[in-house]
C-alpha cells in the first residue's frame, strides 16, 4: 500500500561517487535532499581500483575541489600512497593519482553525508519514477513509499539493470555482491528515456601473503605528497606501496587458448565497454604482438590483506582467471579472495541531457555519472556536482552553472558527452581537450574557484585563502619579469651546469625560467628577492612565464571559441526548415539541440559549411 | 563448466559470528580451511543491535575467550560503552554487554581472519553440498568451482534461503541487503537435512541529528571498563553514552490499528521468531495491558550518525513504522535510514547433531550457528567454535571437544540444542542452566582455559598468565581462611557502618566475606595483610567464599549428573527393542540418540522410570 514518505526540493538516485556529489552540493545550497542507495554500507564505494585520480582524472578532482565539491578533500584524508604522474611530459598533462583506502573512503564520505544539514539517506530501492502534470516528479521505493521532489538526479551507477558474468555464469547484480536496481529501468523507458547497455569489469582481489614481492618493482609515492585538495592545508603521508609485475607468453597463451569461453567474445555480453579501460583478454586480442603487459599490485586499504591487480580486468572463467594470474611473475600462488568479472549495466543516451544534465525534454530530471554513460570515479563525481548544482539553482530560480570548454575538463566532459554522445563508456583524457595548456591540474583553483564562490559553494575562510594565492601569483609574476640578475660567476656556474649558455648582461629572471633547461629551483642561489611562498605558486607561476607563448596562442583559441558560444540558438528552433543545411546536419542538429552555435559546429556530422549557414541564419533572425 | 578448485580439510560455508569462530579454530589447530562468504564486506558484520554480551551472553563471551576464540578480544577493540548487568543480583548473574563500533568490528575480524595462517577466504556463494562415496564433501559455488573438504561447517545465518518481510512487501534477500544463499538450501535437503523455517527482526537505524536528546535518560558505562578477554591487558575506554525512552499509548494504539498489516499477524510469515526477543508489536500484543515498552538509542559507531532502535524490531510496514517511532518521546521527527524488517531462512532442526556439532547421520558435516536454530552472535560464535575445533580433531584423529552442563552456557547450549531440540529461535539465558552459580563470568578461564590449552588454542604466554592467576586465587583463598582479625575498634566500625553485628573475639577474614553486607572492599583498611592483587582474582575469592555452601551443593549434583553421563549410550541402540521403556521414550531416544544416559535424562518425554530401565539394560548389557 503506498503511502507519501515526504517531500523534497531534491532527490538523488545512487550514493556513489555522482551521488555523492549532487547531494552535498544541493544540500550546501540550501535545498532539501534526500539520497537513495540500495546499500547503506555501500555509500562511496570503490567497486573497482582503489585509486582516485589519475592522467586526467586528477585534473577533475581538482576542478570538483575548486568549485566546492568533496572527492579531494575526502581522498586527501584516506590516501595511502601518492603521485604526480607524467613529471617528465609537460605541466599541461601533470596528474595527481593517490591510493587510496577503499573502506575507509566509503566510511568518511557516508559520515560527511549524514552530517550534511538539509540532507537525508534513506536505504531503499527507488522502483518507479514519474512525473505529476504540475512537473512534480514522483518516487516510488520498493517499500511501496512515494516520495515527491522538485527536480531528481540519477546516478544509478552500474546498479541500473545491473548482471555479472563470469565466463558462462551470469546473473543479475549490482557491483561489489550487492542488489541490482532491477525495477526503475522499465520506469525509465515507459517515461520515454532512451537506455542503452553498457559494460565495465575489474580484477580480482587477493591475498598479500599469498604473493612472492621478492622480485616485483616497488613503486613508492611521490615525497611530500602534494594533495589534491585545497584545503588539505597538511599534506597526507605515503603510508603504503605499489608493484610492479607483467603477462607473460605463458599468461597470452592461457587467455588465447580460452577466449572462446569469454562471454564478451562469445556473445554473451551485449554492453559496450570501456576502450581505454580494456580487459587483459582485451589486451591480448587487441595487441596480439605485445609480448607484455603491466600490472600494478595496489593495496586495499591498510587493514585489510586484500590486493588489487590493476590493469587485469576480465571476465574469463574463474578457472582460466586462476590460471593466468598464476603464469604472472610474484602472483605464482596467488589466493584469489575475490574473482574478476564483467558487469552490464542500463545507461542513458547523454544526446538527452543539455549542459546542465538535465534531460532537454524532461525538466527537473538530471542525469550523472556511469547512467549517462561514463567509466571512472572522477568522471562521475563532476557530473553529479554539476547535477546537483544546476538541480539546485532552478529550484532557487537562479541561471545555470555552464561550464565550457575553455574552462576546465568538467565542461569539456559534459560537452562531449552531450555534444558527441558516446559510444562506449566515456573516460577522461588530457587529448580530449583542445585547451590543455590552460585546463592544468595547478590552476584549476583560478580557474573554477570564483564560480563555486559566486554559487555559493566555497567559505569565507577558503575564499581568502584564495585571493591571497592569487595575489602572491600575480605578485611573483610581476617580480620574476621585473628582476634582473646581474651576469655574475655564480649564475653562469648555474647555467653551464644545466647545459645553457651563460650570460654576459644582465637577464631577466623571466627569461631565464623561459629555458627549457632551467627552472625555479636551480636559481634559488642567485635569486636574491625571491620571497617565501608555497611551493604551489611557484609551480603555477613558473608554468605560466614558461609557457606564455602558447598560452595566448590558446587563449586568443579561447576568444574565438566563446564568441561562437555566445551565438545561442534556442532549443525550439526547427532545423528541417532551415534551407542550405545538409539533411545530416539538420538530422543532429535537431537530436542534440545545441544551446549555440559553438556546440552546434563540434556535434559530429556538422560541417564548416553548416555553420556558416546557422551563422548567416541568426544574422537574419536577429535583423528581422 | 565445472573446475577443480582445491582440496581443504575444513570448509567453513558462511563468515558470520559462527563462520569466524569456526574457521580461526580449525586453521589455528593447523588444518587447511577455506571459508566461503556471500559478501566479502561483510565478515563478521552484525546486522542487529550494535552490542556484543549481554545476559548469559557476556557469559558466552567469556567462555568463548577463555577457550581461545576471538569474539571478546575484537569486541574489546571496538567497544564504545561497556557494561557489567544485574550487579544487583548475585554473581551467577553479573554479565558483561558492550556497545561496539560495528563497522570497526567487521573491520577488524575481516583483517584477523585475512592475516590467519592456513586460512583462505573466497567470496562465493555455495549452491551445492555433496558427499563423495570415501566421505569426502564437495562444494560447488555459483562460479562452477568444486572444492573437497575432509569436513564442512554450515553457519549461514539467516542466508540460507532468507526472505524478507515488511508490511506485504517480501522479497528473497540475506540481511542488512545482502544477497541471500538461494541454492544451498534445495541441496540440503536433498542430502537428507531435516529443514525448518525461523525468522527474525531488526529495528530501524535512524539518523542521530534527528533525535531530540534533551528529555531522555542518559546511560553511561561503567569505570573502569572490564573487558571481555583474558588477552586484553589494557581494558578499552567508554567512549559513547546510549539513551533511553519508552512507548506510550499512542504506540500501542498505532500498532494496534495496524496489526493485521503485519506479515506476522496475517499469516505471511510462517517462521517462527525468537520468543526472547520479541518485535514491538509481538510485545504488545502479547502484553496487552502494559501501558509501556523501554527502548535504548544506542550508537552504530564513532564515524556514523546512525543509531540503533534496541527493542523496537518490527515488520509492519514502513508507513506504520514512521507513525510508531514519532510517537516517542525524542524520536517525534526522527529520520528512518534503515527501515526495520523480519528476515525468514532455513535451518535446521538440531536433533540431527551430536555434542561434537557434527550430523549423526553424515560425518565430517558440521552445523554452527542461526543455521542450527539459535539467535544471537554469541550463541552462534560458541558454536562455531565448538564446531571447528571438532572438526579440526575428528580430521587429526584426536578426541572430540564435549563440553558438558556443568562447565560451561557453552556445552549447556549445545546439549540444550540437540537433546531437546528447538520450537523457536534460541537464546542463552541464565536460567537454563541449573549450575549457574558455578557457571559465572569471573571463572570461565578457570573452567575452560585448560580445556583450551589441551586442544591447542591457548598461547603460551597466557596460560603463564593463567597459571599465574590461578596460582593467586589459590593462595588468596587459603589466606583469607587462615587470617584472623582482631576484634579492633576499627573492624567493628566498619560491622556496624555496614549494619552487621560487631564482634568481640578475632574473626576469620573468610567468614566475614561471607556476611552478606560485607566484601572485600569495605574491609581493606583492616585486612592488613592484603597483597596487591588484580581485581578479577578478589572478585573471584570473594565469590567463591561467600557462597561456598551453594556452590559445595552444586558441585554435588554435578557430581551426580556426571555419575550418569560416564553410563555411554551406543549410537546404534535399536531402543525399540528395550523392553519396559515406553513407546514416546522409545521414540524419542531414537531420534535423539543420546550418547549418554545422562542426555537420555534429559530428553522430554524420557521419563525417570525410563531412566531406570536404560541403566538396568546397560547394566546387564556390561555383565553380558
Amino acid at each position: 500500500m503506498r503511502y507519501n514518505a515526504g517531500e523534497y526540493d531534491v532527490a538523488v538516485i545512487g550514493a556513489g561517487h555522482a551521488g555523492i556529489e549532487a547531494s552535498l552540493a544541493s544540500a550546501r545550497l540550501g535545498c532539501r535532499t534526500c539520497v537513495f542507495t540500495i546499500n547503506m554500507d555501500a555509500v562511496g564505494n570503490c567497486p573497482c581500483n582503489p585509486s582516485i585520480g589519475g592522467t586526467a582524472k586528477g585534473h577533475l578532482v581538482r576542478e570538483i575541489d575548486a568549485l566546492g565539491g568533496e572527492m579531494g578533500k575526502t581522498a586527501d584524508a584516506v590516501t595511502l600512497q601518492s603521485r604526480m604522474l607524467n613529471l617528465g611530459k609537460g605541466p599541461a598533462v601533470h596528474s595527481l593519482r593517490a591510493q587510496i583506502d577503499r573502506r575507509e573512503y566509503s566510511k568518511v564520505m557516508k559520515h560527511k553525508l549524514e552530517l550534511q544539514p538539509n540532507l537525508h539517506m534513506k536505504q531503499a530501492e527507488v522502483v518507479e519514477l514519474t512525473r505529476e502534470e504540475n512537473g512534480i516528479w514522483q518516487l516510488v521505493t520498493r517499500m511501496d513509499a512515494v516520495y515527491r521532489a522538485k527536480a531528481v538526479i540519477i546516478a544509478t551507477g552500474t546498479f541500473l539493470g545491473g548482471k555479472i558474468y563470469i565466463g558462462d555464469v551470469s546473473y543479475e547484480s549490482g557491483p561489489d555482491g550487492m542488489f541490482p536496481a532491477a525495477f526503475l529501468g522499465a520506469s525509465l523507458k515507459k517515461l520515454g528515456l532512451r537506455l542503452r547497455r553498457f559494460k565495465t569489469g575489474t580484477p580480482a582481489r587477493v591475498l598479500k601473503s599469498s604473493i612472492d614481492f621478492t622480485d616485483l618493482e616497488v613503486q613508492y609515492g611521490d615525497e611530500p605528497v602534494i594533495p589534491f585538495s585545497y584545503d588539505t592545508l597538511t599534506p597526507p603521508k605515503n603510508r603504503a606501496v605499489c608493484h610492479i609485475s607483467w603477462t607473460n607468453e605463458k599468461t597470452k597463451q592461457i587467455i588465447l587458448e580460452n577466449i572462446g569461453r569469454s562471454p564478451m567474445y562469445s556473445g554473451k555480453i551485449e554492453g559496450i565497454g570501456p576502450r581505454y579501460c580494456p580487459s587483459i583478454e582485451d589486451k591480448i586480442m587487441r595487441f596480439r604482438d605485445k609480448p607484455r603487459h603491466q600490472l600494478f599490485i595496489e593495496p586495499c586499504g591498510l587493514d585489510t590483506e586484500e590486493m588489487y591487480l590493476q590493469g587485469m580486468s576480465s571476465s574469463l572463467p574463474e578457472d582460466v582467471q586462476i590460471a593466468f594470474y598464476h603464469s604472472i611473475k610474484g602472483l605464482e600462488h596467488v589466493q584469489i579472495m575475490r574473482s574478476a568479472y564483467a558487469i552490464e549495466y542500463d545507461c542513458v543516451d547523454p544526446l538527452q541531457l543539455n549542459a546542465s544534465l538535465e534531460f532537454m525534454d524532461f525538466p527537473g530530471l538530471y542525469g550523472a555519472g556511469q547512467f549517462n554513460g561514463s567509466s571512472g570515479y572522477e568522471e562521475a563525481a563532476a557530473q553529479g556536482l554539476v547535477a546537483g548544482i544546476n538541480a539546485a539553482l532552478k529550484i532557487q530560480g537562479r541561471e545555470p552553472m555552464i561550464l565550457d570548454r575553455a574552462g576546465s575538463y568538467i565542461g569539456t566532459l559534459v560537452d562531449d558527452l552531450i555534444t558527441k554522445g558516446v559510444t562506449d563508456p566515456y573516460r577522461m583524457m588530457t587529448s580530449r581537450s583542445e585547451y590543455r595548456l590552460i585546463l592544468r591540474q595547478d590552476n584549476a583553483d583560478e580557474r573554477l574557484t570564483p564560480i563555486g564562490r559566486k554559487i555559493g559553494l566555497i567559505s569565507d575562510e577558503r575564499w581568502e585563502r584564495f585571493k591571497l594565492k592569487q595575489k602572491q601569483k600575480e605578485e611573483e609574476r610581476k617580480r620574476v619579469k621585473s628582476t634582473v640578475l646581474p651576469p655574475s660567476e655564480a649564475l653562469n656556474r648555474i647555467l653551464v651546469s644545466h647545459e645553457t649558455s651563460p650570460v654576459t648582461t644582465g637577464v631577466r629572471l623571466s627569461d631565464l625560467l623561459r629555458r627549457p633547461q632551467l627552472n625555479y629551483e636551480c636559481l634559488k642561489e642567485v635569486d636574491l628577492s625571491r620571497p617565501d611562498l608555497p611551493a604551489a605558486v611557484f609551480e603555477n607561476v613558473e608554468i605560466e612565464i614558461k609557457y606564455e607563448g602558447y598560452i595566448k596562442r590558446q587563449k586568443a583559441d579561447i576568444a574565438e571559441m566563446r564568441r561562437l558560444e555566445a551565438q545561442k540558438l534556442p532549443q525550439d528552433i526547427d532545423y528541417t526548415k532551415i534551407s542550405g543545411l545538409r539533411s545530416e546536419a539538420q538530422e543532429k542538429l535537431s537530436k542534440v539541440k545545441p544551446s549555440s552555435v559553438g556546440q552546434a559546429s563540434r556535434i559530429s556530422g556538422v560541417s564548416p559549411a553548416d555553420i556558416s549557414v546557422l551563422l548567416i541564419w541568426l544574422a537574419r533572425k536577429k535583423e528581422a
